[in-house]
């Protein structure tokens, strides 16, 4: 094998002749195989049964203060849960408002009561002419379409292998007060798997905002979701930095056991300053009576703490590690030679990135499609769904299982060899 | 027994007398009764405590279409608990979205989105000088903290033994275009139990408001939670009446099951026309992946359909039916004749209210707190908590015990009893 670049246009015309007649064997197959949504398999739900029995009917459902978690009441949270996520988000339990089932919904919620309330009394953006948000890119399709929704201008960071270019961000937020945001999955990020470095998360707590109202969006989705028992990457918390560098309302964190219990059922919450928490309460004191405290004692109950979770977890990682591994073992034999692309290889979270030559992400997701692959959509990791480079493919390799995983790794990367020779070739013509 | 207006001031006075010895008397028990707020009592919570037991982890959780309720997927509920509440409030599946735990939440959601993104493609509200809502009253103070919280300016309609004034909310919602909405809760209304009468859903069915995204918020809260078996009050079904009146869009039903299972731990809901479930889905998925399935799942296997609901409330009406009678009772026995107040009857629901001659509600309340028993604030069934009268006490019957309820309503009546001869002496020495 040597780089395609390095190949004479006979040659690669031989390799595509023998990749097409490969492609349309598996194109024949009639396959159905989906690696586009990072949605846990059936053996990781099985893994959270025993949470189906952790509550029975001769059960008492009160809380250890005696609160019965069966009525109204507790509008935050019941003690018991605060301290169980707490503990996996590092945070005082004093610090973390429970809310219902999706920490997506949080910051939905979040976002929408800036709009209208205002952040810590400062003026409501709807009443602003520009609101802005910096999304790093490659991110989570979810967060851009709220700032979307909300008519909120994305500004592109770049992701480098530290995190967002912090360079960029110091400077865009020193300069412009419409920028009231950043969206970040600092931990095995969405969609690279990338861990902000310590020299990031420093920088991100030390930020000078024009916008007094500016908040760091840190969606710590992924913080139990090692993929090693050992070989784990470490992020610094975010909340204790920010309060350290003087900054203690800078930002938000937020997290569910989504990806740990079941997803749609399990618990979300936000971490911040008692500033911002107060602000939050406010909010949640006239939108609920309360979340849904018998899940909350449900979780509580199945893990018992901590320790729980990171059992539970390695359970999860012991479904999820030979997935990942086959994926980027196959990269790596398949296509590290050709030089036409590259990815990072996770210790952890839900997604591989392949970034393609530039020009051909949306070429290999159809052609995938065409022999029965689903992938994310090309352009989905960016603001608008416009990948500037079309260049970037999301991979989740969960749901699947492992044979039909590999085999739609195959095909992904015969349709990755096609696509990059197609394009080759072209530009080849067109110098 | 005679009407204490008809007494005379020695007559008066030497009454009074006694009462304050029977109130001294209570004062000197230290009690701490609790008629506050409408949560079920424990007996109640137990009706529900199977549902932890129909869901185990040796079980399929699936849906009859297979859907798997522990994965994410599906945005708006599952089909089986679409037919569920469907039933339950009288509407076609199709016609329904299932949220989370809290129709409140809901309620809240709607008004949020109105403000930033407006009714079915209708100016946002938060870029209108004024935004109005009709609040009968007295009402749900929950409703009217949500549109306090968002700035709109709230008009008190009376509320009428056949619901509220209706002349006046033709004549209102005709002639403001800033009037935007509602707040209904017309079966066994929040706080008098009233159901509205058959005209009054016609009329309302048929409004012409000036706006053309005036809602009514109908909040259906107590659809099914009737205290006898053959004496119900009957609602005319309002989304059905407005297709029929021409006005398909101008209903949105709000319901949950938050007083049937457990409160914080039901399943909420919407019903409305397809383009308001339209206006409804695009936030939802912006704002969500989905809501609790599993949850969803729980109340479908404990209650199965219709009729096991039906069952079930007919246990929760036996423990409330005989507290709202003793309190009905009571005043019928100790106040009817005195004619220092009035109240209505409810046939379902949660609460009773109590209206005092005028000027005489906080002064109630004061007391009966100084003698151990906790009543809602005067006040609170209004928006802004300001009772024009200052004659509107709600009831909250169900959280105590028979035994310790009966002691708060005889305290109360005695409360009653005093601060009416207070009002009647203070009022003949001001003439």
């Amino acid at each position: 094998m040597q780089p395609y670049q390095e190949m004479t246009g006979e040659e690669l015309l031989r390799e595509k002749k023998v990749l097409e007649a490969e492609y349309r064997r598996y194109q024949q197959r009639g396959l159905q195989l989906d690696m586009s949504r990072g949605k846990p398999s059936q053996e990781q739900l099985d893994l959270s049964m025993g949470m189906m029995d952790v509550l029975t009917s001769d059960m008492d459902l009160a809380c250890d203060d005696g609160t019965d978690c069966r009525n109204y009441g507790v509008l935050d949270g019941i003690e018991e849960a605060k301290v169980l996520l707490g503990d996996m988000i590092e945070c005082n339990p004093d610090n973390i408002l429970i809310y219902g089932n999706s920490s997506l919904n949080i910051m939905y919620d979040t976002i929408s009561h800036s709009m209208t309330h205002g952040v810590m009394g400062n003026t409501p953006w709807c009443r602003l002419d520009r609101v802005k948000f910096l999304c790093p890119v490659p991110g989570y399709d979810r967060h851009f379409a709220i700032t979307e929704y909300f008519g909120i201008e994305m500004i592109n960071v770049p992701m480098l292998p530290t995190g967002p270019d912090m360079d960029m961000v110091e400077e865009l937020v020193a300069g412009d007060e419409a920028i009231k945001g950043i969206w970040c999955v600092p931990k095995y990020s969405n969609p690279q798997g990338i861990t902000y470095s310590d020299g990031t998360v420093r920088r991100f707590a030390r930020l000078r905002p024009a916008a007094k109202d500016f908040r760091i969006y840190w969606d710590n989705a992924y913080s139990v979701h090692h993929l090693y028992d050992i070989d784990q990457d470490h992020l610094i918390e975010i909340l204790k930095e920010c309060k350290r560098a003087g900054n203690p309302d800078l930002a938000y964190k937020f997290c569910s056991t989504s990806k740990i219990s079941f997803p749609g059922s399990g618990v979300a919450a936000v971490a911040a300053s008692p500033n911002n928490l107060e602000d939050f309460r406010r909010a949640m004191k006239i939108q609920t009576i309360g979340h849904d405290k018998v899940n909350q004692l449900r979780h509580v109950r199945f893990f018992g703490d901590i320790h729980g979770i990171t059992e539970h977890m390695r359970k999860h990682a012991d479904s999820l590690r030979p997935k990942f591994e086959m994926i980027t073992d196959t990269f790596e034999r398949e296509l590290k030679e050709l030089a036409v692309g590259s990815w990072y290889t996770p210790k952890g979270g839900y997604f591989i990135t392949y970034e393609t030559l530039p020009g051909c992400a949306k070429a290999v997701v159809n052609k995938a499609r065409k022999a029965g692959v689903v992938l994310t959509p090309a352009g989905a990791p960016f603001p608008y769904g416009k990948d500037p480079q079309d260049s970037v493919i999301r991979i989740a390799p969960s749901y699947p299982g492992l044979e039909d995983l590999t085999l739609a790794t195959q095909i992904f990367v015969v349709c990755v060899k096609l696509v990059s020779i197609e394009k080759i070739l072209e530009s080849r013509q067109n110098s």
